[in-house]
């Protein structure tokens, strides 16, 4: 099938999957939950596939971990998937609702995108996590996964298919692509798909947005900081940095760069290396930390620098001015925190960091869709439209209004017979 | 001052304008109100040169019309600004407010989107409606009205930049454009602007898409449908349907197609017919209409028309299904409406028409963010994402996730020393 054909089918599927109730939905997600589980020996056995061939191909270790689907992980996605069925409805919520005028009643109600293209790294877990998001939400879906995955996400959207299908949803609603020339071809399918959603590395991310027409929801990188405060609790200032650094160097939301209060830095930065020593933690430090313990020095290019590493850029700043500044300067726009004592410099901090996530006293680490509460997540925006930050069910759905009338004109209000009432009432529809 | 020089400014005074509070921003709207009154003459002799230029220009007479602001378009702008003043403020709403664990509690919560560029019509009361409702957002404006307007336009930026500074908002949160080359500029300023907003036509919209990497705001067009169903009251549908066609022919949300149920069909046209005929409505109809009423023949390109006239098409359908398939194939997701009196067809109709507003019993002309309560709006938006429908005030904001810990680290709940709770509070912060 080409790729225009799997987009119009989508599009036919995603109007009646915005119609399924959610008993449904909830039932095909049970169904799709238990046939992972009775096939479990091929879907390890698909996955062994790809393990093999990627170690003859040389894929680096971490990497590795990540493509590995085994029998833990299955059972991980399948909790996770009992959890999303426990999750409200997201479809059809009445956001608002407003009498306009006499029989004349306006309601601000959620529904489904529509078709929503997905392409991600070669994780198999992410796609049952984001095939089972996109159903929950009504939306039809078009996956495009890492190459390394082939075979076990083979196995994956045609158990997810068939165990849908089989519980009534319409065909079509999922489907799986597989080339690049395929990516290429859905990137001109503005017509059919509503919202594309790239993950992957910066330069992927660009790419996408600068050759497709259709709206992309992505993050570009994540320059995550660390703000300590003057009047910060010392301890807990080193614990908070050392895992918002060193808990999982390798991902989006954790510590770059570390912003230290001068008042503080002579008590805090010793305490700080002792730690990072201990994890072999390289420094790259400006003039100021340089006077305080040993650092490599920092150049410009540290401060918008994502390392991804047991490395981390640190600067001495004079208040929480300062630093809100330099974050907002450099940073990414993804998850920054402050640890202080002093309320009113939390408040300011959060109200000003022009991030999706901003902290007062806790890890970067936190911001992900399931330590949130979102069941899972299709992945974590730095764009200020549509969903910010971690995106789960909520930043899947759109909104309609629906106003429902007596036979009313608009007539009637321009020629002054009848004025609006606006009354805000309680009411579903 | 250059574009990139103005859209420093306009980020910086960004940060301010998400810091304040909302007396002053109520403040500054009724002191821009008060300047607008005193500042009438002013006003009107602008306008009168732009009037008399444009008139040299022989621009056409609805444009003239659009064009000119006297002593009563004056008086509704400040109207309007008045009734945004008793808006609910939009900035620092908690939407959402959970408690992950023990001391720490995630709040979801309204902000700014930061800077906005718009690029508007020959009507200088837009200019007063959008810059009013980005301040009650908190967010900095880049403005490029028409080119007829220039002298009023210009005017009204410095009344209302003069008096909102005075009342305390920061230099440079409003900025007004004048060139074709300032707006070329502005389309680059990616990493400065945050949200564009072009009104205009379809084609102007898509040359902004198409040249920016800034997200874009827009609707494409208003291709409005009315269906009539089985059960209509013949009334009603002609109310509806009349009103929807011809309350105001040159807007988006006027009626460009017209489907009627096979079975009203011959009690319903031959009474419509005889109101269109007094407002001397062409028709273009399908074979079926062609069959009960008089109507030149219409073709396949006929349901994909913006008329923005007295002109509209007619086609006969079988079910309320076939009506929606079509609607959803042709119509721009924009504004439709069903006239019935059957509860189950109105609720498919709304559910399943992939539009921004399903209306029952009520004309299409009713989209319109003065209408639904929203104060004002700055545009219709017929994208799935962020805002759709008529965008007011939530549309100009977005969100940012606040977390309060105390020395909280993910490393205890991947150690599983700890474990989350996820409890709904109902807490602002």
């Amino acid at each position: 099938m080409d790729i225009k054909q799997i987009c119009v089918n989508a599009g036919d599927a995603a109007v009646k999957m915005a119609a399924l109730d959610s008993e449904t939905k909830n039932n095909a997600l049970a169904r799709i939950a238990l046939a992972l589980i009775e096939n479990k020996d091929r879907i390890t056995a698909a996955n062994n596939d790809d393990l093999k061939r990627s170690e003859e191909e040389q894929l680096a270790s971490p990497l590795l971990k990540r493509l590995k689907f085994d029998e833990k992980k299955i059972n991980d996605a399948v909790e996770g998937i009992k959890s999303l069925i426990g999750l409200e409805e997201p479809v059809g919520k009445t956001l608002l609702s407003t009498m306009l005028d006499d029989g004349l009643e306006l309601y601000k109600v959620t529904c489904p995108i529509g078709v929503i293209g997905i392409i991600f790294e070669s994780r198999p877990d992410a796609l049952v996590q984001i095939s089972t998001l996109c159903l929950k939400s009504g939306n039809s879906v078009l996956l495009k996964g890492g190459r390394e995955a082939r075979e076990t996400n083979r196995v994956l959207a045609d158990i997810i298919e068939e165990a849908s299908v089989a519980a009534g949803l319409p065909k079509g609603w999922i489907s799986l692509l597989e080339s690049r020339d395929d990516v290429n071809e859905m990137l001109k399918m503005d017509e059919y798909i509503d919202l594309l959603i790239p993950r992957g590395s910066n330069q992927f991310v660009r790419y996408i947005m600068d050759n497709s027409r259709i709206p992309v929801m992505g993050h570009a990188d994540g320059i995550c900081h660390v703000y300590v405060d003057s009047c910060a609790d010392v301890d807990m200032a080193v614990r908070v940095t050392v895992d918002s650094k060193t808990q999982y160097v390798a991902v989006c939301n954790a510590a770059e760069t570390l912003l230290v209060n001068e008042a503080v830095a002579g008590r805090f930065l010793p305490a700080l290396k002792k730690e990072f020593d201990k994890k072999n933690v390289e420094i790259f430090g400006d003039e100021g930390t340089r006077g305080i313990i040993a650092a490599k020095p920092a150049s410009e290019a540290d401060w918008a620098t994502e390392y991804l590493d047991y490395t981390i850029s640190v600067k001495l700043v004079a208040d929480v001015d300062e630093a809100i500044k330099h974050i907002n300067t450099y940073g990414s726009g993804h998850t920054d925190s402050i640890v202080t004592s002093d309320r009113a410099n939390a408040l300011k901090f959060m109200n000003l960091v022009d991030s999706g996530n901003v902290f007062w006293n806790a890890s970067t680490r936190f911001s992900d869709g399931f330590k949130y509460g979102f069941g899972a997540e299709v992945g974590i925006s730095t764009s200020k439209l549509h969903a910010r930050g971690p995106v789960g069910l909520d930043g899947l759905t759109s909104y309609k209004y629906k106003l429902i009338g007596d036979g009313h004109t608009v007539e009637d209000y321009a020629a002054n017979k009848k004025s609006f009432k606006h009354i805000k009432l309680d009411k579903t529809i």
